[in-house]
């Protein structure tokens, strides 16, 4: 008998779970449409009985982790997630721990992976470092004295919202100059269209990180100009945190991530510039272990065998 | 026979000490001329002898707790402090572990103060909080999960170093813009004398911020845009710290604090509008409770008391 934990991933479009082992490996897995929804409980009994199939006789199941958008740790709910048709308050924890009779923990999706890295990743055995996920926003994940910082609502962790320029550019949270207004995906891909129009008077429709990475292996020098401004606005978010929180490591995770040499040389050369005498050459910078397609998922499962350890 | 611990607060130019009850209740106290030491054994020789001097037969010395610049806490020593005349590594906790044979504790000076505030100030029972001293510099000391972040390196909390404008004023560290520039005693007094100039062409020497406070009193307008202008710029550090580590209050102490109404109302006004949606009007923002003259000796206290209570 394998003792195992769901780990389950709900995102906008698609809910994944796995069923875990200690080591990571994930043993079975199977998904469900988040966007068909509109009531909390009929997913929630959709998500269990899919979750009681995979599992076999020589599985028994002893905890299972949530990550999702607004994810109210303390709770164990998601609340009024804006971009889920599934409105209000939905009790995920009590619902499953009924339903299993384990352990079940919710949190974040950055803060899951911040725990997946510890757990499973590059982080094993870190007491203080940052996970710094850039996807469609920009969300992280802060570990202090080996503990997750959740903050006192639990809403810690919202690096991609800090104001970066106060007077820049518009963010869907209503203000200006976030952060995630320059290095996300689209941010970076705004950057690539803003710098083609000034150099080129072209106009382009749209781009990705991706066909910018592209570009930039071509010698594009409007790409390599993109991921060095990108970079120059993440070194300063990230020497400034290092302020903060002092970590040994950054741990970078998501799509923009695999441009690889193109955004992290002038990343690290920038965070060093403007960092603080006391921290500079000590943090090290590091891309995420975590396969992008599993990350989700091992992060949730990890907070489950964290959860599952501390009760015994 | 009384438990106390002593509450040491080495300064640039004295070091003082209370022999502290687990109430806060400073019993006894003296001082010696730090500025008179260029050798660390003798300095603690004579530390340790005063303090022995103070104990009566009534009172029972059960820990040490050291403030200090250039704080190690992980080493428990005080390193290359560029404000002292003791140069080197000087190995504060060895030492008096040895003396007094008692737990014995060291951190920097807004850690400590943090702690103070938890034990014997406003933030008792709170669990996430940051204090911020404005002072000649800005420190700041971080509370998650009710424990003190001090990093991988025990020198996490630098606020004062963030880098809030990148082109902007010069600061001690060798860096532009650092938030310290601003906002410190000698950042406001720089504001308002620019301010002056701007304004009247009037070339003002030097000022402080208890003056500019009396001038605000009077009505004098340049005074009050002088806190405007350091509020407009804390504000928003606040507002971005926020978005790290989501404490229920901030806590802030030091000479400017006494400006009262004049500072605090435009900070919370300006806090609140950099604020994102999340953490919006959760956050209170409130003066130190601790008298400033005991501050440090009282934090330093906390912590032996901390310690104490965690080996005992």
């Amino acid at each position: 008998m394998k003792e195992v934990v769901a780990g389950i991933d709900i995102g906008g479009t698609n809910t994944v779970f796995g069923l875990t082992d200690r080591e990571g490996v994930i043993l079975a897995s199977d998904s469900l449409k988040t966007a068909k929804y509109d009531d909390g409980e009929i997913f929630i009994q959709d998500l269990a009985r899919i979750i009681s199939n995979a599992l076999t006789d020589e599985m028994k199941l002893v905890g299972v982790g949530i990550g999702c958008p607004n994810a109210n740790h303390y709770e164990g709910t998601m609340e009024n997630a804006p971009n889920l048709k599934m409105k209000g308050i939905v009790p995920f924890v009590k619902r499953f721990e009924e339903v299993f009779s384990v352990p079940t923990i919710l949190t974040n999706d950055a803060n899951a992976a911040a725990v997946g890295e510890m757990i499973f990743g590059g982080a094993k055995g870190l007491k203080n470092f940052f996970m710094v996920t850039l996807g469609t926003g920009v969300g992280s994940g802060f570990v202090a004295n080996g503990e997750l910082v959740y903050g006192h609502d639990s809403f810690a962790g919202e690096l991609g919202h800090t104001i970066v320029l106060p007077e820049g550019r518009m963010c869907g949270c209503g203000r200006r100059g976030c952060l995630e207004t320059y290095t996300s995906a689209s941010g970076i891909a705004k950057t690539f269209i803003e710098l083609t129009e000034k150099h080129t008077g072209q106009k382009l429709e749209s781009t990705g990180s991706y066909e910018i990475m592209l570009e930039a292996e071509k010698g594009n020098p409007i790409a390599i100009e993109t991921f060095d401004f990108t970079a120059k606005i993440l070194g300063l978010a990230l020497a400034n945190t290092a302020c903060i929180t002092s970590p040994s490591h950054v741990f970078l995770f998501g799509g923009p991530v695999k441009a690889g040499h193109f955004l992290l040389d002038p990343l690290k050369k920038y965070m060093e510039e403007y960092m603080l005498f006391v921290y500079k050459n000590k943090i090290e910078l590091q891309v995420s272990e975590l396969l992008d397609k599993n990350a989700a998922i091992l992060g949730a499962a990890a907070l489950a065998w964290q959860k599952v350890e501390v009760n015994g």
